[in-house]
């Protein structure tokens, strides 16, 4: 590889297939922002689609609009568009309510689904919402289930299914890690989990948008993600479900809410499952906020996917070079896989002024995170960070190493 | 009572304490509005907050909105503000999740906090999502659980507890019924599950905004409610959930997400529940949706609730007068109670062309709506129902009844 230089990245931005996209989000001037794996920027045809959700469909249409807007058809449009980022069928997947009531109503299935079984195995480091959830229901059952550790990688996972996986219920695994960026095999590891008669369980919160998932190809049984990462659906945007269409009638999840009931407008008291992936929908759908998550994901929906892989890694690649060169011998350590192969579009950097520094960072307009105990993480999007973005980011990182040395 | 005129209604009009407030609201021109028990008219306020929200935290504020314009603290600030409307304290109501969602929690804790009982009581016609919420947890368990249906009053409910409330884990009622409007008396059936040994849940989805709740009057354990109906907090808003103080960290909630563990940021993997009601919370806040509602309820605290409750009252009394004069013979039974004391603000009609008729009402701008079998509905919101509206509704009824006997 030729050494990084300001003008080759240029190079690389004038000749960029995605360019045309930085244009449709609404970025604030003078930010680098390198935090999008966290909350994705706001994508103009977001912000006009709550506009005419707000003024018009709620203000004017008002009740009306549940059926003259498709209100109600919602959660199903929503998801037959996130269908196409992830590789499952139309049909598979509904938009609703958070990542975390979601991967309740997939373990709750999954244990059911499985009995005589009693473990739920994930991995250690799991973002801890996966692990509170199982831990929630774990509680919920009397003990009938346990949570089991496994280390966080494929030969982890597969060790810890070899030695207890005729016990397990399912395996439930965060596809792309929340601070190193490590991406599981999926299909290994769906395979591993089958193999050893267990459900399979992908959160998708760190990949949908940006990395290409195959759920068919890897014949998942559950899948779950968030709708405010990559996807750019706006703060606390809804989360996703899917559920592979061959176990969508074969039980049905526990928060039996009327919208996932067979026909709501019936009002019966009876609870009659609806048909397919629309069962495991619970509550009223939240109209203002699935409205910016549809819009958001037509816009991905305009861009190949294979496009934004590519450059995903060529981002972080050179934010990587970047660093080696710039930034060498000011203790800072990646985290996260120097190979892009298996890596999401994120990147986790060891430093034993993390938090100081991302401070400086911030109040001068480069915009990561951090996460404990001492990781910087700087987040890749490729429909809106340019190749410049990584040396300008590189530029101040170096900058604000330097005096944070020259303070001590 | 002297008999009703469209003068005398544009007396108490221009009377009226609360008029000023009709003018916070979007309404469309030509329509009179009597579905905000359904979908609440929008707020001026709500608009303008979720544009702010969006344009300005979201879009330049990004991540940092969270801690600088106070995102993360939405759920626990939304919900003080709603429990000075039901007679709660601060720290004790959470906005989150659906009203499905939160009724599984409040469901799952007290089969848990009453261990030895097995039966959930509930109104046979109570609002089916509560019942099919309770079917699920019901199917989860094992059948460690079972719900058990009482006739819809405050006798009924009593002459089941009388009967089986030694069994009874806890009693589940919607405090103002979605057809017939007829409202429990909260401290009356409170007592009655207490003296029976089970906690009280109360739906207060047609309530909350309209009618005067009071939680800590009749001491009651749990409370869920809707956030769209009278609170005008937008279609699908976050619903939410009260927990009395002395019960709250009794235990843990079942759907136990990373927002509901006590230090989410420290990305621990083992859970370790919140203090107080902030454990009732699971996923990330829905912020868009959560902003619009936080800004409705604030219009809300502004209106006296006793003149909210007293115009109310004379809203749906003057109704039911020019139905019962201008309507006579016309097919109309009035199925909500015909003395305000134990109804809430809407009243329904059984008809036997209720749905053709209100289609017909809808197109000429008079939206109420219709329950099966054969009830139309029509609901009155104090703060944007004139009482002239009652007049001109109850007028093109009329019309649209004779010319519904016309054409047969």
């Amino acid at each position: 590889m030729t050494a990084v230089t300001r003008a080759r990245l240029e190079a690389l931005d004038r000749a960029d297939p995605l360019r045309s996209f930085r244009a449709q989000f609404d970025l604030p001037p003078g930010v680098i922002y390198l935090d999008g794996n966290s909350l994705g920027a706001l994508p103009a045809r977001a912000r006009e689609r709550i506009r005419h959700v707000v003024e018009k469909e709620w203000g004017e249409g008002l009740i009306r609009s549940w059926e003259d807007a498709g209100w109600i058809g919602m959660p199903q449009r929503t998801g037959d568009k996130l269908a196409r980022l992830i590789g499952a069928g139309v049909g598979e997947v509904v938009a609703a309510d958070s990542t975390s009531v979601n991967l309740f109503k997939a373990l709750s299935v999954a244990v059911r689904a499985n009995p005589g079984r009693r473990l739920i195995v994930s991995e250690r480091a799991n973002f801890p919402t996966d692990l509170h959830v199982v831990q929630g229901l774990v509680t919920q059952l009397g003990g009938a289930v346990e949570l089991l550790l496994a280390e966080g990688s494929n030969e982890g996972v597969e060790k810890c299914l070899a030695e207890h996986g005729g016990r397990a219920v399912a395996v439930l695994l965060t596809h792309v890690h929340y601070t190193t960026s490590r991406m599981y095999d999926m299909r290994r590891i769906t395979e591993a989990a089958h193999r050893a008669g267990a459900l399979m369980i992908w959160d998708l919160s760190h990949s949908t948008g940006v990395v290409p998932v195959d759920l068919h190809a890897c014949d998942a049984d559950f899948a779950v993600g968030c709708g405010y990462k990559h996807l750019n659906g706006g703060p606390g945007a809804p989360a996703f479900i899917y559920v592979a269409r061959r176990l969508q009638e074969k039980l049905t999840q526990p928060i039996s809410g009327w919208m996932g009931d067979a026909r709501p407008f019936d009002f019966r008291g009876e609870y009659e499952p609806a048909k397919g992936i629309s069962r495991y929908l619970s509550g009223t759908p939240p109209v203002i906020g699935m409205a910016a998550l549809e819009a958001s994901v037509e816009v991905i929906l305009e861009a190949p996917m294979a496009e934004i892989r590519r450059k995903s890694v060529a981002l972080c690649d050179a934010f990587i070079e970047l660093m080696d060169t710039r930034c060498a011998g000011q203790g800072f350590e990646l985290v996260s896989p120097r190979e892009g192969t298996w890596r999401g579009s994120h990147l986790s950097y060891r430093h034993g002024s993390a938090y100081p520094m991302m401070q400086s960072l911030i109040a001068g307009g480069v915009i990561g995170d951090c996460r404990p105990p001492d990781l910087m993480r700087f987040g890749f999007a490729p429909l809106y960070t340019r190749y410049v973005d990584t040396w300008d980011a590189v530029a101040r990182i170096a900058e604000t190493a330097l005096q944070g040395r020259k303070k001590k």
